[in-house]
């Protein structure tokens, strides 16, 4: 086992927790990308954040996720194009100073990002009887939900960013990128080196939501119980 | 910024990737554990993983989570009780020797775990307009599982296993956390010093199932096209 994973077989003396992991900085230092550097992003970074993104959990293995890696421009454009359509009608619902600042913010970087990647979930991957997903359909989706956050976590480990549009429409997306009927675009993600990662989410600098209060979200053995 | 997080502004000479990461080995050493040890989990360590949720990636930065930590040991109990209903049910569907194998799979650490965890989703958190959620509703949820697979990680990070009970209902987990109309249980998580962190995914090591060969899932500007 390699070092920094600390081994449940070796607890740390009196009980104390371990200094925590370099994983946190890369948790804490994520960012929701828009503005990409036109610098390429290297072969073997494409293949480990994708290989990480492949060890996700997922429910009774059932390993749901397609990764199709877009660079033809030509696609591209058509998204960015689906984009502004559903983002004229998106903005409609924002009415006075929200709707301008809404107007002024920047939601995606679908054509200055060199790589684009929709991951998908195939909800008949290995056959009608998943283990675990018997109760609960909906896991499928839960596990690509999981293979996109690991590979937003090792992409920032690489230096890259990612930025997530999901200001488009599954019917849209599966027209432009030939995805069959059956399969579910989950998540349609912009990669690539950011010109800068900012040190907080941009959404909070542009005075749109605040984070909330982590003990607020909090309860004990019952919802609303602190 | 930390200094194990490559930062953009300082690329690597001869445009060569970094040295991976140590979140690979986080990532690859991660497992859905089922067997605890009795062990009590540092209140500091919980902290740490539950701030590393909190600062996932959110659909308009709406973080519509909430954590319910369960130590009680009658909540256990009755969450146990429901898993075994609802297993008995999923068992059906196999058999002859896949029910065979499927009985002697263990699914769940309830009652081991020393905490279990209730991730919900509020789908009204911050709301009816969030940014980015008018055209694809579901990126709450997608949120809350991004939040979830953070757990998950720091969880592992720090020597603690995490397994994912999905063989329950969401009715049955409302009931019995108390938990409000509107709102949705997404994951129930068991939490603990697992017994061994395998080196490979037990249902693989059962033959249950296989990890799929990655370069089968990858596809270049189309589905289907390599």
């Amino acid at each position: 086992m390699p070092g920094w994973v600390s081994s449940p077989a070796r607890p740390h003396r009196n009980g104390r927790a371990p200094a925590p992991h370099p994983i946190y900085d890369v948790i804490f230092a994520r960012r929701d990308v828009r503005r990409f550097l036109p610098r390429r992003v290297p072969e073997a970074a494409l293949a480990r954040i994708l290989l990480a993104a492949h060890h996700a959990p997922s429910v009774g293995f059932m390993q749901p996720w397609n990764f199709i890696v877009i660079r033809d421009r030509e696609v591209k454009e058509r998204v960015k194009r689906l984009f502004l359509r559903e983002n004229a009608k998106a903005a409609r619902v924002h009415r006075g100073r929200r709707r301008q600042l809404y107007g002024r913010l920047k939601l995606e970087g679908i054509l200055e990002a060199p790589v684009n990647l929709c991951i998908t979930c195939d909800p008949r991957r290995m056959g009608p009887h998943v283990l675990g997903r018997h109760t609960l359909r909906r896991t499928d989706l839960y596990s690509t939900c999981c293979a996109i956050q690991n590979l937003w976590l090792a992409a920032r480990a690489e230096g890259l960013g990612v930025g997530w549009v999901s200001i488009l429409t599954n019917g849209g997306l599966k027209r432009i990128l030939g995805i069959p009927n059956g399969i579910l675009p989950v998540g349609y993600l912009c990669l690539g080196y950011p010109v800068e990662f900012l040190p907080q989410p941009e959404l909070e600098k542009a005075g749109w939501a605040r984070r909330l209060p982590l003990e607020r979200l909090i309860y004990s053995d019952q919802w609303g119980r602190r």
